[in-house]
C-alpha cells in the first residue's frame, strides 16, 4: 500500500511528536515511519515496486543510524525515480555546513526540529499542510 | 538595499494579489516585484553586488516575457551563486510537463495559483509564512 508521507526519524520522543502532530491533522493513516537510513534506501529503491507510487513527502533526519539522511538525501536526488520527490531536512542540526550540504544535495527545504513542544508540534503541521496541499507533486 | 522576498510575475492582477497577501502578513516591505525574466537574469546576477544578500524567496511565474520562467530557474539552480535560494514556481500552468520540467530543474516547490480570490490570498500567505519562517536558509 502506498504511503504519501514517509518519516525517517530515529529518535522514538521525536517520531512520536510528529506522528502526533500529523495525527491531529488527520495525516497519520498516510505516514509510514522508518527508523534508519539503510531501511529508507530499501523501501524507496528496492522494494518500491510493493508500495505503488512514491511518497507526496519525505521528513528525513540527518542523523541517522547505517546509512546518514545526507546519504540518504544524495541518493534521492541523483536518481531520477525519485529526485522530484520532495525532501525536507527535519533536524536539531543549525550547522552551517549541514544546511549548505543539504541545499548543495537538492534538499527542497531545511527545517530545524524547536526544542519547545508545542512550537514543534505546530512546525510539523505546517509542514504537513503546506507540503500535502499547497505544493504539488509529479512523481 | 536587500529585500527578502523577489517576486517575478508580469501580470498586474496576480501581482497586486501577491504583494496584497504579503503586506497583511507584514512582509511587504520585504518585497522585490521584477516583471519579466531578463529584469530578474540582471538583478540576481549582473546587479548582484548593489542589493547585498540574496532573497531568502522566489516566487517565480512561468509564463513572463523576454525571458520565460523555466529559464530563470535553470539559470538560478545551475549557479553555484544562487543554487540554494528556495524558489517556489507560482504559476496557472496544471500541465504536467511543467511541473516535471520545473522538478527536473531543481525546483524547492511548485504550486498552482488558485483561480479563487481568497485561496488565492491564502495560499500566498501560507507560501510566505512556511518560507520566510519555518524553513531555513543558506546562502
Amino acid at each position: 500500500m502506498s504511503r504519501s508521507i514517509l518519516l525517517i526519524e530515529d529518535q522514538p520522543y521525536d517520531a512520536e511528536l510528529t506522528l502526533r502532530a500529523l495525527r491531529e491533522l488527520g495525516l497519520d493513516e498516510d505516514v509510514m515511519h522508518l527508523r534508519d537510513g539503510a531501511e529508507a534506501l530499501r523501501y524507496l529503491f528496492q522494494d518500491a515496486s510493493d508500495h505503488g507510487t512514491p511518497p507526496k513527502l519525505i521528513l528525513l533526519d540527518l542523523k541517522l543510524p547505517k546509512v546518514s539522511g545526507l546519504e540518504v538525501l544524495e541518493a534521492l536526488k541523483s536518481d531520477e525515480r525519485t529526485h522530484c520527490i520532495p525532501v525536507i531536512a527535519l533536524t536539531s542540526s543549525q550547522e552551517q555546513q549541514d544546511l549548505t550540504r543539504c541545499y548543495d544535495l537538492g534538499v527542497n527545504s531545511y527545517v530545524v526540529k524547536p526544542v519547545d513542544f508545542e512550537q514543534f508540534t505546530e512546525t510539523v503541521q505546517r509542514i504537513g499542510r503546506y507540503w500535502t496541499s499547497t505544493n504539488q507533486t509529479v512523481c
